[in-house]
């Protein structure tokens, strides 16, 4: 089972909400569990730079499943995997990329935010993954 | 003038009715005037593989301000400018890329439809595009 | 010998004017005879995507040292070359570009041109090539 | 509002002069608002490998809006982002690159100088910013 459309729309509706909320214009993608791009936004006055990153750090997190700042871990000095960041065309391993997973546990998508401080991003994120529970 | 996110919100929405209408699922993608993704859904159902075919139409579209199918002309046997479609890294030459227009006629954006059969792509492009007039 | 500075101006500032002369914006590429970048304007309201194929226009040229329309013969259906408009990361091969040589026929550079219909484009190329003499 | 060919004119007519001040041949590139090459030069005698460098320096501001080097931050060891400069296919992160931005402050584009020292090219980037007042 993968992300739907619906869930696309409420994770991005639920996205858009939180950063109106915080006055941040963000970029906010969706991915489905095969890692290609389900949804997709530039909010107006969103950093055209950070799509790529929003874009990357919900590719990243539906690669592997967990948030993108987890995997900062295998690749920060004396990490066990040097990097592991560059694989897969380059992988974000910052926040602002959250995966999503259905009431059995089974990663179904992810989401990616950018466009704030790295907090501001994976406060958005978690918003719209909230959402879908 | 570049084309906002309640325009691209409109456009998807417009073009997402037209493709259940014939129900067909289809990949919609909205470009900015600087040929950059604006906004983009996969719905249910759609070919994945048409995916990147409904962000080329629509960054084609951006890119010369022209409906997609025009391009063939200039590469078709006996055309001005063979290998035109390979330029700015690979365009689309067939029906589903139209461009969006602000009142005064200046480009601001475009919008690619992929999914169906060409004509039914089409349909839906020039569908999401007539909601914004 | 390489192009200099003041005579990818000189080319640019004759191209510019021949657009200006016909009413079409143009994208307007200088090379060196090391097939590098040497100067580049796109004019307002010239079409974004044909600033790629200018600059490749310039950079085919400088190559090869000859105009990018001679180099369809080695392609086109019967031609003694299939294939060769893909080599060097892909050639344009319909006019635009035209070599630069120096007063003992020394190729220098070139200059690429694009925005226009093919004929367009090629009276502009030549243009700036002129200005040169 | 994107900057337009005279700006672009204006601000390499800037950095020219300032390039020839201080005898350091300089690259100089302008982006627009959607970060996408609008002119281009290669002084007689600059280094052919700061072509690049100048022209994704231009291309860093135009994408986030801010200096080049002020993007640092984000990667420096204890910085939040780290890997955030191998996004959108490799960033610059040192100074030289400078943000356009119109009289209400909406960026426009952005100009990149590389060529010098670090502290020349800024001088030199600045220059051809500030001459846009």
């Amino acid at each position: 089972m993968s992300i739907t459309q619906e869930q696309a729309d409420t994770a991005i509706a639920a996205a858009r909400k939180a950063a109106d909320a915080i006055g941040v214009p963000m970029n906010i993608a969706v991915y489905d569990d095969g890692a290609n791009l389900k949804a997709f936004i530039r909010m107006d006055g969103a950093f055209l730079g950070s799509a790529d990153i929003a874009l990357n750090k919900a590719r990243t997190a539906a690669l592997f499943g967990f948030n993108t700042e987890a995997l900062y871990d295998f690749v920060k000095p004396g990490g066990t995997s040097p990097g592991f960041d560059r694989t897969n065309g380059g992988l974000i391993v910052f926040a602002g990329g959250v995966p999503v997973k259905d009431a059995n546990g089974k990663l179904i998508g992810a989401v990616g935010v950018s466009g704030g401080m790295v907090d501001q991003d994976f406060e958005v994120a978690t918003a719209a993954v909230a959402a879908l529970d």
